[in-house]
This record gives C-alpha cells, sequence and structure tokens, in this order.
C-alpha cells in the first residue's frame, strides 16, 4: 500500500501522520504547536512527531511528506512567508528544510488549499468537478476547485473567500480591512454577538450555560438544541451572514457543490434550512440547487489532504531531499 | 491570413465581423438588435450582416464562426437558455443554426467570457495567466481566467461577477437579489445617484447639463472633468463602490491584473487614484500592486473575442454544418 506523511501546521495542534490508499489514517501523532518559538523550534517538533509515528504491516515507506501550513506562502517556491498565526516566521523555505531532515520529497500548500485537496480526494467533493471548500472556525478560509483544477492564481494566493467584501456594516476584520465575510460570520463573530447577547438576556438558557463556559459556536448550539430562543435565533443570523458570502461564491465559480468544514460544520444541520432559503432568495434562478453538505474528514482533514499532495496531487511542485554529501544536518 | 466571423449579440446593437490574425477587424457591419422580435428575427439579421461583409485582398476565407451572446446559455451545449434583453428566446440552439445557415463551424458563449478572452489574446491582459475582466455599463459582468484558464464552472456560468454581494444597503438587483455589486457600482447605479444629486444641487453644471441631457455616467464625467464638485463626489463614490467588488476579486482569485471594460471604463482615469488607494486600504499587504488597467478593444471587443473563439480558442466546443442532404433551408 502507498502511504505518505502528512503535516498538519496549525496555530494551536501540531498534527502529523502517516496515510494510505484512500486516505486511510495509519498512525498519528499530535502536540501543541510551539507557535512563538519560531520556525526551528516548529522544525524539531515536526522531525519528533514524524519519528514517533509506528508503520502498520505491509505498509510501504512513505512516498513523501506533505505539508499544509497557515498562509501567506508561496508553493511554488515551498516558502511559508510571514503567516499571523506563527511568530518569526519570515519567508521560511520550509519544504527545502523538511524535505532534508526527513529525506523523503516534499509539497507544500497553504491550510484551506489542502483541506480542499482532502475533501477533494477522499471526502465530501468526491465526485465534484467544480465547487467550493469553505472552513468557518476563529477566521473563515478555503480552496476552490473549477473545472476540476484547484485555483492557485498569482503566488499560490487564490481562495482567500474570508476576505470577500460582503457588508458595509463597520466590522473590523483580523487582516485590516472592513466588512469582510470573516469579520461578519465567522465563530469569532458568532461569539462575540452570543456574548452580546448573554448581556442583553441574562435569563435565557445561553446565559445559564455560559456562567460556567466560553462562550463560543459550540455554547451557542448546545443550547439552540435545547431550545433556548436567544440561541435559535443567533443561528439563524448566522446562517444568513454565511448565505451571503456562499451568494458570491456561487455566482463567480459557479459550483456543483459547497463543502463546509471547521468548527460552525458542527452547526450545519441546525443552519441548513435558513442557509438554503437565502441562498436560494439571493442566486439568479439558474444557480439553483447548489449542494451545501458538511466535511466529510473531519478534524484529521489537514493532516489527509496534505498526505493527498504526494498520494493523490493535483500538480508537481516537489522539493527533493539533497544528498547526503551535501546534506546539513540539523 | 487566417481569419473568422465574429458576432456579438447585444441587446442594443448587433455586430458581426471578419477578423484576422492579431485581433484585426477586416470587415464589419451592426444593425440594431432586433431584441423583441424573436430568435428567428435576429438570426436572419445575423445571416444579412453577415452576408453584407466584404473580404479583402489576400484574406482566406473564414475559418469558423464565433458567437457572444447575453447569459444565461449553455456554451458546451451551444443554447441560448434564456438572456432577459432578447424576447421570446429560450433554449435556442445557436450554434448549431448558425453553422447550417452559415455552413461554417460555430462556436458559441457568453458576452463576458467572449471580452474577456478577446482582451486576452489580443487586448490589456495579453500577457496576464489571473486576470479579472470586468465590464461596467448598464450592468456589470465580466470573465475570470485563472492560472491561463478561463473559469466556466458549471454550465458555463462562472464569472457572473456582479451578483456577488457587496453591501447590506436595501439595493434591489435587476437579478433580484438584494446587494449585488451591480446594483451598487454599475452606470445604473452611477445614473440613479446622479439623478438625485441634481435634484438635490440645481445649481450645479451637472445639473444645468442634465437639463438638456440624460443624465448617465458620459454626463457625470464630463461634469468632472470641468471640475464640478457635485460630479467629482458622484466619481470619488462610484471608484469606492468599484473597489468593494474589486477587493473581492482580489482575494479570490489572486490575480495579476484587473482589466476594466464597458461604457464607465470611459471614466477610469478620473476614478483610478481612489480605486487604487480603496483598494490598497481594503486588501491583505500580500494582495498589494495588482494592476488595475482599461480594457484596450473598446466597443469592437465582442466580435473580436467571439472570432478569438476560433482564431485563439481556450477550449474545443465547436458545432459543424450538417452535410447539405440534410441541411434545413431558413
Amino acid at each position: 500500500m502507498a502511504t505518505a506523511l502528512g503535516i498538519d501546521i496549525g496555530g494551536t495542534d501540531l498534527r502529523v501522520a502517516l496515510v494510505g490508499d484512500g486516505g486511510k489514517v495509519l498512525s498519528h501523532a499530535r502536540t501543541a504547536t510551539a507557535a512563538s518559538a519560531g520556525p526551528e523550534a516548529v522544525i524539531a517538533q515536526i522531525v519528533a512527531l514524524a519519528g514517533s509515528l509506528t508503520s502498520p504491516a505491509g505498509a510501504s515507506n512513505p512516498a513523501g511528506i506533505g505539508i499544509g501550513s497557515p498562509g501567506p506562502l508561496d508553493a511554488e517556491r515551498g516558502l511559508v512567508q510571514s503567516p499571523p498565526t506563527l511568530a518569526g516566521w519570515h519567508d521560511v523555505p520550509l519544504a527545502a528544510i523538511v524535505a532534508d531532515r526527513l529525506n523523503l520529497p516534499t509539497a507544500l500548500d497553504n491550510d484551506g488549499h489542502v483541506a480542499a485537496l482532502g475533501e477533494w480526494r477522499y471526502g465530501a467533493a468526491r465526485s465534484a468537478s467544480t465547487f467550493a471548500y469553505v472552513t468557518i472556525s476563529t477566521g473563515i478560509g478555503g480552496g476552490l476547485v473549477v473545472d476540476g483544477r484547484m485555483l492557485r492564481g498569482a503566488g499560490g494566493r487564490a481562495g482567500h473567500v474570508g476576505h470577500m467584501v460582503t457588508t458595509d456594516a463597520p466590522l473590523r476584520c483580523v487582516c485590516g480591512n472592513l466588512g469582510c465575510w470573516e469579520a461578519m460570520a465567522s465563530g469569532t463573530a458568532l461569539a462575540r454577538a452570543a456574548r452580546q447577547a448573554v448581556a442583553e438576556a441574562p435569563d435565557s438558557l445561553l446565559a445559564r450555560l455560559a456562567a460556567e463556559r466560553d462562550v463560543d459556536g459550540r455554547l451557542v448550539g448546545e443550547a439552540a438544541r435545547a431550545g433556548d430562543a436567544v440561541a435559535l435565533a443567533l443561528v439563524e443570523a448566522e446562517a444568513r451572514s454565511i448565505a451571503a458570502g456562499l451568494t458570491s461564491l456561487i455566482h463567480l465559480i459557479s459550483p456543483q457543490r459547497i463543502v463546509i468544514g471547521g468548527g460552525l460544520s458542527a452547526l450545519l444541520d441546525l443552519m441548513q434550512p435558513t442557509i438554503e432559503a437565502e441562498v436560494a432568495r439571493r442566486t439568479m434562478a439558474v444557480f439553483h440547487g447548489v449542494d451545501i453538505v458538511a466535511a466529510e474528514l473531519g478534524p484529521a482533514t489537514g493532516v489527509i489532504g496534505a498526505a493527498a499532495l504526494i498520494l493523490a496531487p493535483d500538480r508537481a511542485t516537489r522539493f527533493s531531499p539533497r544528498t547526503h554529501n551535501e546534506k546539513v544536518s540539523p
């Protein structure tokens, strides 16, 4: 069985997995990302985690390594440029470094493209030639596949769906822009709206739950499922905000399907009727009927999609290890 | 010299041209589109105009016919579905009909894709592998080229850039949606704002010009160039509205260039400083420096781009004439 290593560098968690045919996770390891300690520390974590993986009987040696990293990055040059969630990273040639340290061909792409590739090859977008993958959690990211190809654009930066302008409300986004979809519809935006609702409705179930726990999308979902009117109104408003951005994406790429991942996808069943009604109301009739579905790969999307850069790539750029004579020790 | 016929079916004008290498118009003819008379009448106009073209010495017979038509249409099936600007057109197999009547292989695409193809092959996007073509006139349309390919999407409907959601102002778009970019930033939107400004500032130069002429983008531009403060404020607001949509497109496809066509591109020199400042303010730093330029092909964009479907196509679907034995007379 062909295998590859998948590495998912998150601002919170660092995950490494050995992935086999069909996107099956054969072995995995996770640690808290040393996000404030600079690139050398994180690279050392990657090498240590990869070394800790066991290989099941019958699995061949990994054919290579795929890495998903926060952007901005340059996939063609294998460079991580300056992700806001990783301190001290500036133009780090991560693909070449990891190729050398682990002595395997290595490919790099941003986390949105990698997750879209995972869902495309092994998940909810398997049969689609045109789809949008949208991950809604702290922020909103994603990847766009059109006519059977992942959009990359100049510098590989296509697919920053969270930074479409969708509102004139004075919502400041972490990117600095006003009115981004991310500022309006991310999990962070929902949590902000929920904290305000808690303050305004102290007798609601949501407020009672909030007395003991963090106010986030999960808590809103729990209160909504228990029938709390305040939480249900928050879910409804969130669904409408999500639909505004989906309307833009549908008119732009004419997808067969939209795949929703990230933490907030756990609320998709609650939001789906409103999202679908709102999208139908806001799109031209010829665009009606686009499937809106939840991502299938869950928290392993990142490592599975990263391994797909090797097992089932949509493009060719890989960085080879230098020969042992030239190799620089860690 | 290779040549092709280009046909541009507009809601107002019907244009037919013989186009040679390099997108050069060798001969052309134009008439008012019989837009309310149904498809047979327009097809008869096309046949008559094509017959009226003269071929210069040295030009070879046309290799085929390209048609640009208002959408929605299905390019793969050669069908014009139901354009709002053409009465009585429903699923008309226009490519096959024109192929038969003029006895030449025929390709069909929507007017936004066709104009983008023309600018890509012969105009302002010649060197670009990723760009957005945006035409701003009565409405807003366009075509998106990413990584060297025109985006088509399901049913060939990608690139409806005018129907991105860019505002929560209660602006009703002709498509039925609220808050479309087209409703906010088209020439129609500018004319509406100008009529209101004329009513509010009857002593302005704009109002004085408006006493004798239609209030439209051209009039606003003329008053602005003469220094009228009311007109300059309208141009400034229009530039900001345009920038909102461009911000979304830049984050989505990461273009090297944005090409602006349509009637309002005549005001681009007036709007450019504000558009560029606004786009710089609203996009992440890694996206700064995208060229924003005017289309180069002018009113002939449609016929030149249509001919490019034959002379320099980006995809293969053509409809061949049936043999003479089978041919149905007009």
